[in-house]
C-alpha cells in the first residue's frame, strides 16, 4: 500500500483568459498518510463548478486562492480507506474538499457523509453546493410565487436546471435560456419548462418579449453580459434578479461593461441581489429534505454529465465555459471504478 | 382680470442630450377660467428636478409623457385666487402639478396645502416629492443601521443633502461625494458629514478606501457612471446600494455601459435596489411629521437655490446637470413677488 502512487494536479500559474493546460503540472506523489481525526481517502468523483476558475486567481473575492505548486481544490465525494476517527470507517462514502488527487487524507470534521440511496454524481448535483445553491437563491433571494414568470439563464446548467425545476414546482411560468436547440428541447420536452430561448441563434430580447408579455417577476442569473441587459429591459414591477453567477464574463482578460440600462431597477422598483450558498449552510438539511422528497416523487430530475479519467480534468473544467455539459458537470476520477 | 396674461412655456421637441432653449416655446395666452370643483391658481414657485427631464423624452417609464405642444409639468407652488371647491378658498397655498406658467386651473383633489410654518422653497424640499425620496430612500431602501457606514453620490443635491444628513441624524458615519471644494465644504463644516469626496479634483476610489477603509454599508446612488462602479469596489458584507436616480446618464445620446463588477454584489452579498418615492404616498405624512420635528430641532437644514423669474425656466434646469444648485433647485416664478 506504501508504494501506491497518488496520481495529482497541482496549480502552477495564474489564470489569464480561458483555463488553459499551462496553469497545471501533473504530478506523482506517494499515497499521504492519515494523522490522528484524519481519514485517507480513495477519491471517485469531482464536482467542476465556475467558481473554481476563480479560486485560481489571485483574489477569488470569498475564499483564498489556490497556492502556486499546490494541488488544485476541488470538491468530491470519496470512499474512507483508512480512519484514525471513530466517526468514520473504512467503505463509508463522504463529500468534501479533496482536491484533484486519487488520494486524500483530510481531517474528519471537514467531511460530510454521502446519501446511500442515490448515485455520487447525482449527490454531488442536488445535495451539495449545486443544489443549494439553486434552492436558496430561488427561493429565499428570488422570492418566487406562484403564478409569477421566472426566467433562468445558463437553464440548462447544473444550478439553472435545477432552479428551473424548483420554479416549476411551486406553480411558476418558467422560460430557460440557454446554447443551442438541443438543450432548448431538453428544458422544454424532459424538464416541463413553458419556454426556451436558445441565445446562440434566437434575438434573447425578442424572444423574452415574446414569452414574457407581462415582465419578468424574477431573473435566476448564472450568466452576465448581454442576456442580462436584455432581461433587464423586460422587469415587470418590483421585479428580482437573483445574482447567482456571471460565468460569461469570468474568463474575460479585461473588464467588460456592464448593463447600459441598470436605470430599469429604479423605474421598475426592482431589486438585485447576490448570494454565496455558504451563508445557507446551517439550512442546508430543510432544503435537502425537501429536494430528496421531490426526487423522490419523480418531480425533479438530475442530469449529469460525466468525463472519466482525472488527467482529463483541465479540459473538463473547459466545458462549463464553452457550454460543453448538460446538467451537472461531474469527473469520474478512475476509468475503472464501478461506483 | 379678464385681460391679465398667462406667460407659459410650451414643450415642442423631445430632448437630445442636454437639455436646449429650442425644446421650448415661450407663449402668451388668457387667464383660464375654473370649471366646478377647481380652482384658479398664481404660480409662486416651481420645483426643478431631474426628473423632469424624462417627462420630456419619449418613454418616461413610470409616467407618460409631456404630449408636444402642451405646457411643460412641473410640481410647485401657488395661492389659490379664486375657488369653485369648499375646500380651498382664497389665498391658501397649495402645492401640485402646476406647470412651468403664470397661472393654473387644477382639480382640487389633485391639491395639497403647504404648511403655513415653512418657506415655499423649504416646503418644496422637505415636504414634497425631494425629502420623501431621501427618507424612505435611505430608511426603507437602504435600512441603514446606526454606527454603518452610508455613502452619498450627488451630496450636495438636494435628494443628497437631505439623505445625509438624515443617515447623520440616525447615528451613521456619512461620507458624501460631491463636485467642488465649495460644496465638499459645506457638507462636512454645515451639514456635519464626517467626510467628503471631490470627484472633480480626487480619485473617487483611492478615497473611498481610505475614507472607508471597512467598506461601505449603505451607498445612496444618485449619480451612476464611474462613481457607482468605484463604489461597488468598496462595498461591505450585505451592502445596500439605493438606486434613486443616474443623473450623470440622463443626457446621454447613447447608452452608456454600466459597471465591469457587478460580481461584486455576488462575493460581498450585496442588494441593489431601485424605487419611485409615488409608491410611498401612503407614508408622507409619517415622513413629513418626522422630518418637520429635525427641522424644528435643527437637526435638519434646508438649503434651497433660487432662480427667479419663469423666463429663465430652462437655463435653470440645466444647472441640475450641471452641478449649478447647492440644495434643492427652486425657480420663484414672479421676479417681484414678496413671498
Amino acid at each position: 500500500m506504501a508504494e501506491r502512487v497518488n496520481h495529482r494536479w497541482a496549480l502552477v500559474a495564474r489564470p489569464v483568459g480561458m483555463v488553459s493546460d499551462a496553469l497545471f503540472r501533473w504530478e506523482e506523489a506517494p499515497v499521504p498518510q492519515p494523522g490522528p481525526g484524519q481519514v485517507l481517502l480513495r477519491n471517485l468523483y469531482l464536482s467542476l463548478d465556475p467558481t473554481n476558475r476563480g479560486w485560481m486567481t489571485e483574489n477569488p473575492g470569498y475564499v483564498p486562492p489556490i497556492p502556486l505548486g499546490e494541488v488544485v481544490r476541488g470538491y468530491g465525494i470519496a470512499v474512507v480507506e483508512e480512519s484514525r476517527d471513530p466517526r468514520f470507517a473504512p467503505g463509508d462514502l463522504v463529500s468534501g474538499m479533496i482536491g484533484w488527487q486519487e488520494y486524500s487524507c483530510l481531517p474528519v470534521d471537514t467531511l460530510a457523509p454521502v446519501p446511500a440511496n442515490v448515485p455520487p454524481p447525482t449527490a454531488l448535483n442536488v445535495f451539495n453546493a449545486t443544489g443549494y445553491t439553486a434552492y436558496f437563491g430561488l427561493l429565499d433571494i428570488g422570492k418566487p410565487q406562484p403564478g409569477e414568470t421566472v426566467v433562468i439563464s445558463g437553464a440548462a446548467g447544473a444550478v439553472g436546471s435545477l432552479a428551473g425545476q424548483i420554479a416549476r414546482i411551486i406553480g411558476c411560468r418558467v422560460v430557460g435560456i440557454a446554447g443551442g436547440p438541443e438543450k432548448c428541447r431538453w428544458l422544454v420536452e424532459e424538464l416541463g419548462l413553458d419556454g426556451a430561448i436558445d441565445y446562440k441563434s434566437e434575438n434573447v430580447r425578442a424572444r423574452l418579449k415574446e414569452l414574457c408579455p407581462d415582465g419578468i417577476d424574477v431573473y435566476f442569473e448564472n450568466v452576465g453580459g448581454s442576456i442580462l441587459e436584455a432581461a433587464l429591459d423586460h422587469l415587470r414591477l418590483r421585479a428580482r434578479i437573483v445574482l447567482c453567477g456571471m460565468i460569461a464574463t469570468y474568463n474575460d482578460t479585461a473588464p467588460r461593461p456592464g448593463p447600459a440600462n441598470l436605470i430599469n431597477l429604479v423605474l421598475r422598483r426592482a431589486r438585485m441581489e447576490g448570494f454565496l450558498v455558504t451563508d445557507y449552510t446551517p439550512r442546508f438539511g430543510e432544503a435537502a429534505r425537501e429536494m430528496a422528497q421531490w426526487l423522490a416523487e419523480g418531480k425533479l430530475r438530475s442530469r449529469e454529465t460525466v468525463v472519466e479519467g482525472l488527467e482529463n480534468a483541465p479540459a473538463a473544467l473547459r466545458m462549463l465555459f464553452t457550454g460543453g455539459n448538460v446538467g451537472k458537470l461531474v469527473l469520474k476520477i478512475a476509468r475503472d471504478e464501478a461506483q
